[in-house]
């Protein structure tokens, strides 16, 4: 280990209490992005990590505004030109948190409980976006700077999608062009086993609507001879399924990269077993294409689910109608190269072709997210291999997120580089769930792991 | 005519807007007997027709408690022992109705426009039972009695199937016993073709429930290996039916009399186009058995229909859960000799045996009703055909009814007494549907209908 990473180190276990204090002032702001009585507390929460950043002598440091919640940047590029420049990608918007939802303490009052920090946005993302701010400080503050430029780009919409960060990075482009992206938004499923997320899946989300007569009928007048839409759309519905739990689609799995065995071989490394799965889930068995382990099936195969279903009456007692219209939300999870406009048109002509001409469908898109999949024999990801090994302390696993960041794909896309998922959270933080917290050592064993990880960085061959 | 049909009649001319007044006047009680939200109002609806009775000079009108919503009960019985007792049978309750179906004016606040009443309840059943109502007022405000003696039997379950009132009527028997039970709850075709319907389907009405997980879950997290409720639920209703639109479940049409060539030439008297039906409803195609007509398919032929459907979120864009249940409503219209409750079996036997081991199901009877055949050749039957003839204008076809009165059958059974189904609705009408309505001629002639019923009555041999 140099003596600028030692030197890093110390100084962040010297100042780790200060730390602290600092992240539970950040934690006090209500940074609910998506509801509009949070909007003053959101951007004051951009605004003190501006501050923050300035402070610590970043270059640039600003809020800069986007058509919803600001996004704050700042540089420190001290390393030079033949240094490789990392982007850091973290969120200062947290998800909704009131005492109602069952919290045993105010959300946005952090206390510390048994070695963890409960409050909203503890683990998600503010706990972790701060590591890699640390990290930095611990840099700057001892022998006057990273061993690698860095850029910070901290967003206030990811909870909601990231409607306006897209059209940001298309016009700051050259401001936060770099040659790897890190974020630390995900978790681990204990702190022996730490995880590098290298793939996460896409989504196409639509709905479907099925109509068959102009209004709801008497189904003693009119049944037997109506084709009742709640009925036509459970027989489209079926055919888009085949028996096994596959997905009939035409041409559905065409684009889908098959696994490799090394990427099985990971994989089968975090278990999931069937009494696991049934435990955390509550279902009375598992399900899905016998072809793929449980973990391959939630993670690295692409799914087809329905979200929402309804028609006529749902009320208490009978009412003898047959329903106007059925309808239903379909979400599928997409997994690389899989393009997600592609496999929407692909379901769209599935339920059109499976309608029969007793009902009209309608089929609406509702919004798509790019799968992603970082290749994990990249030397950015080996480095960031090395560094859990030496700055946390066990080397690390490499694995497929089942959930979707779209922002992910989109970095990855438009700036051409490698995105290097290094959660440090547990899976069992609780993250968007009432009590919110994280572990107090896994926040300075991150900072110390993000240390190592520009150290690692610096030494990959230009 | 004898001067006292033809005094009741110049009376109903003379008082019809008042007439329509009063019934305005209940159709602005929301009396919809399904929903707990609105017991009050169902019971002040029967509150208003006991009090309706009584001002009339009925003796006993009362409200008389059931299990459920009330009876209303009235007699006049001034036409002496040797004079027949008619029973009317109506029902004051109504199906759900909220403006967001599609209602272009509020359901309870009656309109009239084109010469109809827009309101819930206008032709199902407050309407039609209030024709009876004025009908037997005429007589007794002009020659001072009605040639027949009359009691009076309105329930407040009707649309739930009537749980209640067969345990009353058996209580009651001997305060309700007539020589013929009439009940207006039906409709014809068109103006100029009246219709007295001799026969009505059955039904059972069952709930079911599929659960997988034990909560909502991401279906990022837990998508692929668990079988989605939804998805349960619409593969086990697709194995309910075969592709030609008749039921899969086993065992169903074991017990359905089939019908003679004599019923079918009946049946094809009333003639029902695929451009007709296709006109009334608004379905782009007709469909079902193609072994029977249409009008066999909506009248004497057994049906499987989903009535209502619902999983996870209806809300406006994505949310991706899979939804811990799925639940649906599915009613079937039985035929002679099909028993509601050895259907429900088979039903339940069907959904269970469809249901894999990834999800549980439950089942539930929400209600059954018995079908009903009464021969047209009875002449309480007869009568009321000659009673179309000299009140109505036209001479009535005898046909089968699709909807189900199951306390037709009860009351036919328990009372053995004919029931005559004299209907004084369109099929037009859009009972069960937003924007019902009642022709206001039509209200008008069913009074001068139903007074020269009476009459027909008491011209009977003893």
């Amino acid at each position: 280990m140099t003596a600028k990473v030692s030197g890093a180190i110390e100084y962040a276990r010297q100042h780790g209490a200060r730390f602290l204090d600092e992240l539970f002032e950040m934690l006090r702001i209500p940074s609910v992005g998506a509801d509009p009585a949070f909007a003053a507390d959101t951007r004051r929460n951009a605004e003190w990590l501006a501050a923050h950043l300035a402070a610590l002598g970043l270059d640039k440091a600003c809020v800069m505004e986007t058509a919803g919640h600001p996004v704050v940047y700042g540089e420190w590029l001290g390393a030079g030109p033949d240094k490789p420049t990392v982007l850091i990608y973290g969120h200062y918007d947290v998800v909704p948190a009131v005492m109602e939802d069952g919290w045993d303490t105010p959300p946005f009052e952090p206390v510390v409980k048994d070695g963890k920090i409960y409050a909203r946005g503890a683990t998600d993302d503010k706990g972790q976006l701060f590591i890699h701010v640390k990290a930095l400080e611990a840099y700057l503050k001892t022998s006057g700077g990273a061993p690698v430029n860095v850029k910070i780009l901290l967003e206030g919409e990811e909870e909601v999608s990231s409607p306006n960060l897209v059209p940001w990075i298309r016009e700051h482009q050259d401001l936060i062009q770099a040659d790897v992206c890190v974020i630390s938004d995900s978790s681990m499923r204990v702190v022996e086993e730490p995880a590098i997320t290298h793939s996460l899946r896409g989504m196409t989300y639509l709905e479907v609507e099925v109509q068959g007569p102009r209004e709801d009928l008497h189904s003693g007048f009119w049944g037997g001879a109506t084709h009742n839409p709640a009925l036509a759309l459970v027989e489209i519905l079926a055919k888009l399924y085949n028996a096994d739990g596959t997905i009939a689609v035409p041409g559905f799995y065409d684009d889908v990269v098959p696994l490799t065995d090394a990427e099985r071989a990971m994989l089968a490394k975090v278990s999931l077993t069937e009494e696991q799965f049934m435990a955390a889930t509550g279902v009375p068995a598992v399900w899905g294409d016998a072809n793929y382990t449980i973990r391959e099936r939630v993670s690295a195969r692409p799914t087809l689910d329905i979200n929402g279903l309804w028609s006529g009456y749902a009320g208490p007692g009978p009412k003898t109608i047959i329903p106007v219209r059925a309808g239903c939300k379909i979400s599928s999870r997409l997994v690389g190269n899989q393009d997600a406009h592609k496999i929407y048109e692909l379901i769209k002509k599935a339920i059109e072709a499976a309608t029969p001409p007793t009902v009209k469908v309608e089929v609406r898109l509702i919004t798509t997210g790019k799968p992603a999949l970082i290749p994990f024999d990249l030397p950015e990801m080996q480095a960031a291999s090395r560094a859990y090994a030496r700055g946390w302390g066990y080397a690390p696993l490499f694995t497929r997120g089942g959930g979707s960041i779209p922002i992910v794909a989109e970095l990855a896309d438009l700036l051409k580089i490698p995105v290097v998922m290094m959660g440090y959270g547990l899976d069992t933080d609780g993250l968007h769930s009432p009590n919110e917290h994280y572990r107090i050592d896994m926040f300075h064993r991150g900072i110390e792991t993000a240390i190592v990880y520009l150290d690692e960085l610096a030494q990959l061959p230009a």
